[in-house]
């Protein structure tokens, strides 16, 4: 194995691996090189191929920016996102299911008061959400952040369109009290093409994929004490759920959206969040936290 | 398979794919998407490094330039890129092996006559390359461009220093006549970190290897009825011929440089290039080149 044959061209990589090499760097890079290989190996790539593969790459963080991560969006595309999310977040029964965070979150939206109206730009039809946000016991959980964000009605979250929409435009933070209760307004979302104009793109035309995801509201839920939550809420009837561009959907996700007469709003949409106890202590790996979470459990 | 779910990740994207896609475009994304969730679910792929791989692909893709691709040397330094050469070039008996082509050759180098030097900077310990360009029946090959390239003393091509090398600097073409013969001069080639500044570089720093290539000489050779040649000669005794940073080292094409007495050059390297008939016509697929290979030795 001193020199690379078309044999054993994986284990002459890995092997090269230093002895004082990160162990758990080791796992991944043995592990990522023999299955890069063994796909080599099972198509026999051609050099053609090969070189579409390093300027695809190459244009693809190319048109990554501020405001666009399209490597993001290849893994979200390749339901890579989804699986590993899928791994990271294997719930106890009745706990809220999660999915794709999407490169469209911001760090800084205000906080806003129970109730208010997120969409800015008067565009669109509003709704009124509104549930709680409960522990796997069924017990309120207060003081949960509640960070919410979507498109507007023509399909564009606010980054998108900078000096267009109204900066934090369907976009706000709301703290639960004691009861649990969240609630706000915005617009009934709608189904958006992701970005398709660049590489991502093109792969999902060569592939006869259309670019659309079904309508969604995201929250990211966040409580002291407890695993944050990653999740959307997708409008029942919406005809891209069994589609999705970037495979986010989870039946238990999808929300009927209900028609309401009020002066204030034109639907209502009700979903209750159930968090788990908080699982993943920043900077321990997983195989760790296995044992942690079965201490915690045995003690509690 | 509606929706995406840890145990059958990979066949709700591949079920995706539409039923016009190009048939080899299917099979490869199949495979591709397959191995890559087979790799995620190997390792159980965590949320950081999730993150961590999209920065490092985004920050490769950034580092790319007119005078840098990093995506090469990323493939060529997980064994990628000596893989797919291995894979593509099954020779017969006799033919001189491949390496890889590497991110330093211009398509625009000088023909220089036969026995020019190529070395414009004056630097290095000058050395005659000589031998012979020949068929499979060991038949001189009239008319085959020897392309030839290397670094100079310092350990750059030119092309990573414009401005400080001469134009061409350890370049240039030499067309063989009747008798098959080549010889030009150049320097005793050096051995050369790749370039170790970016995300290639921490990787390599990471896994606990270094990045060093051993000295070689760079050829490309065509001629009309041939398969090109890729490849290098290596220089025998350099101290990083068996941890090449990016696997190009094969034992056919080490070379014993041996000294000699003469007041133009201190060195001479002899070599002779076995081409093998041209197999793989213009945008015909391998597959089909097979087929198209047995037919020409039947008719041979």
């Amino acid at each position: 194995m001193t020199y690379l044959t078309e044999e054993t061209s994986a284990e002459t990589v890995t092997a090269r691996i230093g002895v004082n090499a990160d162990p758990r760097l080791r796992r991944v890079m043995t592990s990522l090189v023999r299955h890069l290989h063994d796909f080599a190996k099972d198509v026999e790539l051609t050099e053609a191929e090969w070189e579409y593969a390093i300027d695809f790459l190459t244009r693809t963080g190319q048109l990554c920016s501020d405001a666009r991560q399209e490597f993001i969006l290849l893994s979200d595309a390749l339901g890579l996102s989804m699986l590993v999310d899928a791994i990271n977040h294997r719930l106890p029964e009745g706990a809220t299911e999660t999915t794709v965070f999407g490169p469209f979150h911001v760090d800084d939206a205000p906080e806003r008061p129970m109730g208010a109206n997120i969409s800015l730009d008067g565009k669109g039809e509003l709704c009124l959400f509104s549930g709680r946000v409960l522990d796997l016991a069924g017990r309120p959980v207060a003081n949960a952040l509640v960070d919410v964000w979507s498109d507007n009605e023509d399909g564009f979250y606010d980054v998108q369109q900078p000096g267009i929409q109204p900066p934090f435009n369907n976009r706000g933070v709301f703290r639960t009290g004691p009861d649990g209760r969240y609630a706000f307004r915005g617009i009934r979302p709608v189904s958006y093409p992701i970005p398709d104009d660049g590489p991502v793109g093109q792969m999902l035309t060569a592939l006869g994929r259309h670019p659309w995801r079904p309508a969604h509201m995201h929250f990211l839920i966040t409580a002291p004490g407890y695993d944050r939550i990653i999740t959307h809420i997708f409008v029942k009837g919406d005809p891209y759920l069994t589609s999705d561009a970037v495979f986010g959907v989870k039946q238990s996700l999808i929300v009927d959206f209900r028609p309401v007469t009020s002066t204030t709003e034109k639907w209502q949409a009700e979903f209750d969040f159930v968090m788990r106890p908080a699982s993943d202590p920043a900077g321990v790996h997983r195989a760790a936290n296995a044992t942690t979470r079965k201490t915690q459990e045995e003690q509690a």
